[in-house]
């Protein structure tokens, strides 16, 4: 699939899904494809937004990232779902299972739109009321096998309302971050090096904004405990002009790959016993907590007729939950709460 | 423990717990206590509320419920854990785990109080404004290891706000559940019927009237499936004058056991292998998601900083998502879909 081709989602009846596998051909073209940073889609100067290059930016990034994940697993392909949504819009799921290096891996693009904002989203923002709108995004959780291997999230979408004869009212979001079960400092150095290199073109302060965000929205209340060591997180993003925001949406989306799979391929192969993949199970059930209690993509997918099985791919294949369960001290199961699900600077001191 | 007697509960430093094992011979005493539905307490005749009455009511209901559930199991005992709340109040937590009959079973008790109602619980009802509050109940999840046993959800809790020189506000509310893997019209016609005789003393509209309340709150919207086939769900009860409201709650609390007991002594050791295993772990996982994204009680005792250990007893020991799966048509999987997870009458036509 070429950069600014536009994908033709298959057809399927509402709710139903239209499953095929994609073609190693396709896979090992998208690896050919020029460096991801480098722009996929001539951006207008003007900074008004230009909806169909975001779009075509999305699909790409799908796209590669399920190439560079199938790659790196090197056993299991991703499936792929195009779906309908019955009051406008719809999307392509691509989901991995079973696979040699990743337990389960959901990749969705999703592009919906209506002509109206439900009454709950403009009673904040008054000035979205009577507009038509458009929201897509990429979002895509992974929850590898080996517990020397963490989970990994990444997220990057774009919203736009319109209304004839008004300037059209758009913002883009997004982030990654990364759950460790057992921490290394040389991964969470990395994954906050390639964090704030994504940043760094856009301004020295974005880095440190952004990572700050995601260390607060990642965070579990009811255990006063963060999810894992962050990464960024940034929305309603549009006071750059379009075309500079469209670009950090776009370093974003193409630094995650990069943060991630040189971690995965460094620790996939690394020994381990019942006991890790039994707390591997456990430390998963944080995160079906966030998400379905806090989690504000999740929580508005399931109460806005999303598609519940794209929008809870999420959620690991195999959770354990325990009652009051804790760590022994001096374990390395306690050192990922004293010393990694701890806000910190990751990049102070590291190489 | 004698009813009327009152329990003190151990102290705990706060956040913590004491941990230790139930005696055997009070386990046994409980089962030799009288007739669950007479009344354990002395009832005063005003329709004041007797908040001890309660406290004590729900103390023992969880013992017996206890006592009845650890014979069943015959293998495992339950574990308790008093603890205290910083903000007022404390509970006592009860835990079963891998024993023969059930994989983990959660009885709570807890007793909460606080000299103002957070502004969030006033704005809906401003009577409450100013006064102090109590809140007590007592609430379990049961989640067996045979997939032909179905998963079992109860729930009793008062609630009274007070202010010198006015009427205290008060109301009841509870319910019971449950949640098959297979269905049995056999359990459902069962559980209704005790559920149907729980309600009876109290007027012939009060069964459909908690049944339908019961089918409408257990139900997944993202799913647009009941999360099983229902049973009594009932809130805000105070229209019948203290003495009888008490009465009610007490005969649901009491009847929980009775519909419960004899679908686990039935099913418990019917022979299952791994693709029964599978379904009911995949089918937990509704469970989980009722649990975290509606269930009113989970969200309010997490939001309003209740003990998450206590409240979160209620998911199951080990879970499993799977991506867009749907059972085969013509199993015994898709006949639960078809035929259980309904909302029906189930005693028409029932023996």
């Amino acid at each position: 699939m070429a950069a600014g081709v536009k994908i033709r989602l298959s057809r399927a009846v509402a709710g139903e899904a239209v499953i095929h596998r994609m073609r190693p051909s396709s896979a090992r073209f998208l690896l050919e494809s020029p460096p991801l940073f480098l722009p996929l889609c001539t951006v207008s100067d003007m900074s008004t937004p230009d909806i169909e290059a975001v779009k075509n930016y999305l699909l790409s990034l799908q796209a590669l990232i399920c190439a560079a994940l199938q790659e790196e697993d090197g056993k299991a392909q991703f499936l792929e779902d195009s779906w309908e949504r019955p009051q406008g819009g719809g999307g392509r799921s691509r989901v991995l299972t079973e696979g040699a290096a990743f337990e389960q891996a959901g990749v969705n693009f999703s592009h919906v739109f209506g002509d109206q904002m439900p009454p709950s989203a403009t009673a904040h923002r008054p000035e979205l009321a009577g507009r038509r709108w458009q929201a897509m995004g990429v979002s895509l959780v992974i929850h590898p096998r080996n517990p020397y291997v963490p989970t990994s999230h990444a997220n990057v979408r774009f919203f736009v309302a319109e209304k004839d004869g008004a300037e059209p009212i758009w913002w883009f979001g997004g982030g990654f971050d990364m759950t460790p079960y057992y921490g290394f400092e040389q991964d969470a150095a990395h994954w906050h090096r390639v964090a704030r290199a994504a940043c760094a073109p856009f301004g020295e302060d974005v880095y440190p904004r952004y990572k700050k965000w995601c260390d607060e929205y990642f965070f579990l209340k009811h255990r006063n405990e963060p999810r894992g060591i962050g990464g960024l997180f940034f929305d309603d993003l549009n006071e750059w002009g379009f075309d500079k925001c469209f670009a950090f949406m776009r370093s974003v989306g193409d630094h995650y790959i990069q943060a991630y799979r040189p971690i995965v391929a460094r620790r996939k192969d690394t020994p381990y016993g019942e006991r890790e993949r039994d707390f591997q199970l456990y430390r998963r059930g944080r995160y079906v907590e966030f998400n379905l209690v806090y989690d504000r993509g999740t929580l508005f997918g399931l109460q806005s007729g999303g598609r519940t099985e794209s929008i809870l791919m999420s959620l690991p294949p195999l959770v354990k939950w325990r009652y009051n369960w804790r760590p022994a001290p001096g374990t390395p199961e306690a050192e990922l709460y004293e010393v990694f699900l701890q806000p910190r600077d990751w990049l102070k001191g590291a190489v």
